[in-house]
């Protein structure tokens, strides 16, 4: 291992400054996980290349010497996409952070991967143009990083995943070769690597530019609030909202726990004793919105809604939404520790699936709080817990898995936004048959012969499923440094 | 090749009832091209299976005898996606025409791939829900030659292309195993097999069984005419009406050759002294209809348009709809022989692109219709030719390439939706640099190791691009029995 560090250091400082290169403990730590901080590792050293030849030549190299590759964003990833492999290199693209150009009349912009989700809207404001994909962490999170991950976020239920919205992508593949995917037309011809490559997790190719999709600030948004005294009601109210026609530019559900440890920290105006609320954006045109706003407020009154409220101006609405926005940090508050899970399932199957994980959570006897997109199935359950309490991490994560396993029986998938990466590896064999995942697998190894890139995540390598599911939870991708 | 054939036959013989399998030559014929008739080929057998066992049984066989296997719909493809291998077995997907379950909650139907693409809709109709993409032959052309082709159609600008409709499929592999791909839910894990799979022409494997989504027939649906005496006029308005903010449900435009061969033909009411016309559907809530109605109205007021009418009524609707779908067979009233060409280009190359198309026409002395999907930039050029004058069929196709290959310059793509076939093989090296092409090999090969499916369809198999460059056109996928 030394001199594998050694040697490759040696060939790096031929490809990068000195300052590119991190492999001192001490700077290297912050890179240990992401934003799944359950999963740890140290890398052998952490790169910062600033140009696309940079990243080809690191490439080369590591594939010269057979050393895996963590190809990593702004680390705000929650399924450890991003934890380094302990004999490998992290790839930053930190330095990638460069707006190349924006076509306000042709409604795109060219990218670098290190940019932040919310700087590519910042930058388009001037056209009145954004870019709609907006995940929780879209202050920091990257847009390279939601390309491999295929990010959601409150808006996509209206305007869709990362991979609806975006154009083409620059790709260095496994041999250090530039792939250019996409094009500015409606479709593509030849196989969909574009499709294929977004969500694929750092295990294809290491993305160095992105063109994305912008979109026309809408005239006009406003949003509803709605309670229910039972999460059934509120459920039963997203469908009727969904079979009226109406697609809301988001709509999110919270229950009495997320709700109640929001309103203590951010004041956002909730009723506090209700078991769930909802809240639905609508944006558009301003006849449109009121239209619809009166749709859905009809719908909220026709499931007996508690409290309907329509924030008066921007104010309003804006704390309205901090306090989901807040949801989070809210019962970080209350928890020493909380999970946070990323499941999809139909829409129709919402209210059975809450009242099992209800069910699951008096089981486990761990408190669960769910903060979600009820849109689009999109479920967000927070488990809390005490990682200082023997045990109760294991239990954690034993609950969360049957959470996951929950979403596939109801006709769904473990994943929503946050990507498979270590923490779902073992629920794969569980969504997927032995056929798909083999099939999983020669994609990856038509991309990746050698097996260089982010091993490990997204796709079990293990030959035969069944070793995956004899495998206990805690024994994968948990290490005994941490 | 009579041994191999007899061999085949003995062998499927022990798999298929004897009418289930197609040898002579009478019988044959009809599968020897599909809708694109100047590729022909006659196949050894055809063979009709209908349950996914005889399927399964039918690849391995010929993977065992390494003998080339075509998948056929309803052979209306226009790229001869469908066209036979000498030296191989056509699968004719006529068998599986059943429509396996809808279920209007969810809003979604499991079929077979034979199934006519019109008929999921009058299925769903009880329900009120139809299928939204809507080739113009979707009369006859089957949900499973939609997916192998990615298909679309006027609908496709509000509601996407056949990827974007589709949520499962069943497919069985180059080795005759089981894929079940895609899931209920709105993001999916693993790989996105699904957008791989749909769009790859039959070369990656054949579906069995297809979950396609459905959408509520809109409560109303409009359409407003407009008439420009300059093509710019009309590719300007285009443009302003998606800027506005405004998606219709359908933005077609037609040039004064295709306005006046319709207008002999089928009597729509289309003012016959313009140079393109636009037709603009609206579709959703009546009162967002009439609005939005009216904003379109005011943009082709403000592009000076000669003559803007909105259908009175349904009958109005349906008549200015009948000119635009009997426009292929109205130009074919009026020419020996027609080729509608297909590519994509953005928006705002519209009216750039169609001038040069023109001077192309003026160059080559061949008369060129254009009707076509304006609002997402999908052309449908139609060369006018006689197959009977000398050269004129191989002059007809150069210029063909050249439109192609000007979407291409374009920033567009040399399909919309008709797929590359044999068609356009020659102009995939103009489209993508040989990296790209030789990912496209790669991910064929871990999906048909031996090549057994489609082969010389969709991607270019020559070793070196540049030998597919210096092939002279009429080379390529022509033979001596035309």
């Amino acid at each position: 291992m030394a001199n594998l560090k050694l040697q490759l250091l040696t060939e790096l400082l031929k490809i990068l400054p000195e300052a590119g290169i991190i492999q001192d403990e001490e700077t290297l730590r912050p890179y240990e996980c992401d934003g799944l901080s359950i999963y740890t590792e140290m890398p052998l050293m952490v790169v910062l290349p600033d140009s696309v030849e940079q990243v080809q030549k690191i490439i080369r190299l590591c594939s010269r010497l057979e050393t895996p590759i963590v190809p990593r964003g702004a680390g705000t990833g929650l399924s450890a996409g991003a934890m380094p492999h302990r004999e490998g290199v992290v790839v930053s693209l930190a330095k990638f952070n460069r707006i190349l150009s924006i076509d306000a009349d042709a409604r795109q912009a060219r990218v670098q991967p290190g940019v932040r989700n919310l700087a590519i809207s910042e930058a388009a404001q001037e056209y009145g143009l954004y870019y709609a994909p907006d995940p929780s962490s879209q202050i920091a999170c990257s847009i390279g990083g939601n390309v491999a991950e295929n990010s959601g976020g409150v808006h996509c239920l209206k305007y869709g995943l990362t991979v609806h919205n975006i154009l083409a992508l620059e790709v260095v593949t496994a041999e250090g070769d530039i792939l250019r995917i996409g094009n500015q037309g409606y479709d593509s011809c030849g196989f969909d690597l574009l499709s294929l490559y977004i969500g694929s997790e750092g295990l294809l190719g290491i993305v160095t530019e992105i063109t994305v999709k912008l979109l026309p600030v809408p005239e006009t948004t406003k949003v509803v609030m709605a309670t229910f005294d039972r999460v059934e009601k509120a459920g039963d109210a997203v469908k009727q909202i969904i079979a009226e026609g109406i697609i809301p530019a988001g709509l999110e559900m919270m229950d009495r726990l997320a709700i109640n440890a929001a309103e203590d920290f951010v004041h956002a105006g909730y009723p506090r004793d209700t078991a769930a609320m909802l809240l639905c954006e609508i944006d558009g045109m301003a006849e449109e919105v009121d239209e619809h706003i009166a749709r859905v407020s009809a719908v909220f009154n026709k499931e007996k809604a508690g409290c309907i409220r329509v924030a008066a101006d921007e104010n309003e609405r804006q704390r309205l939404w901090k306090g989901r926005k807040a949801a989070f940090p809210a019962i970080g508050r209350i928890s020493p520790d909380y999970y946070c899970m990323d499941g999809t399932i139909p829409r129709s199957q919402l209210t059975k699936v809450l009242t099992t994980i209800q069910s699951l959570s008096d089981i486990y006897q761990l408190r669960v709080a769910n903060v979600f997109h009820a849109g689009d199935g999109n479920l967000h359950p927070l488990i809390l817990f005490d990682a200082n309490v023997a045990g109760e991490l294991e239990k954690t994560e034993e609950f969360g898995g049957k959470i996951l396993e929950l979403c596939v029986d109801a006709g769904g998938c473990i994943t929503g936004e946050h990507g498979v990466g270590v923490e779902k590896l073992l629920q794969m064999p569980y969504q997927f048959d032995p056929a798909s995942l083999e099939q999983f697998q020669r994609v990856k190894l038509a991309c990746d012969p050698q097996r260089i890139l982010n091993p490990g995540k997204g796709i079990p390598q293990l030959k035969h499923c069944q070793e995956y599911r004899s495998l206990s939870q805690a024994s994968v991708g948990r290490h005994a440094d941490k």
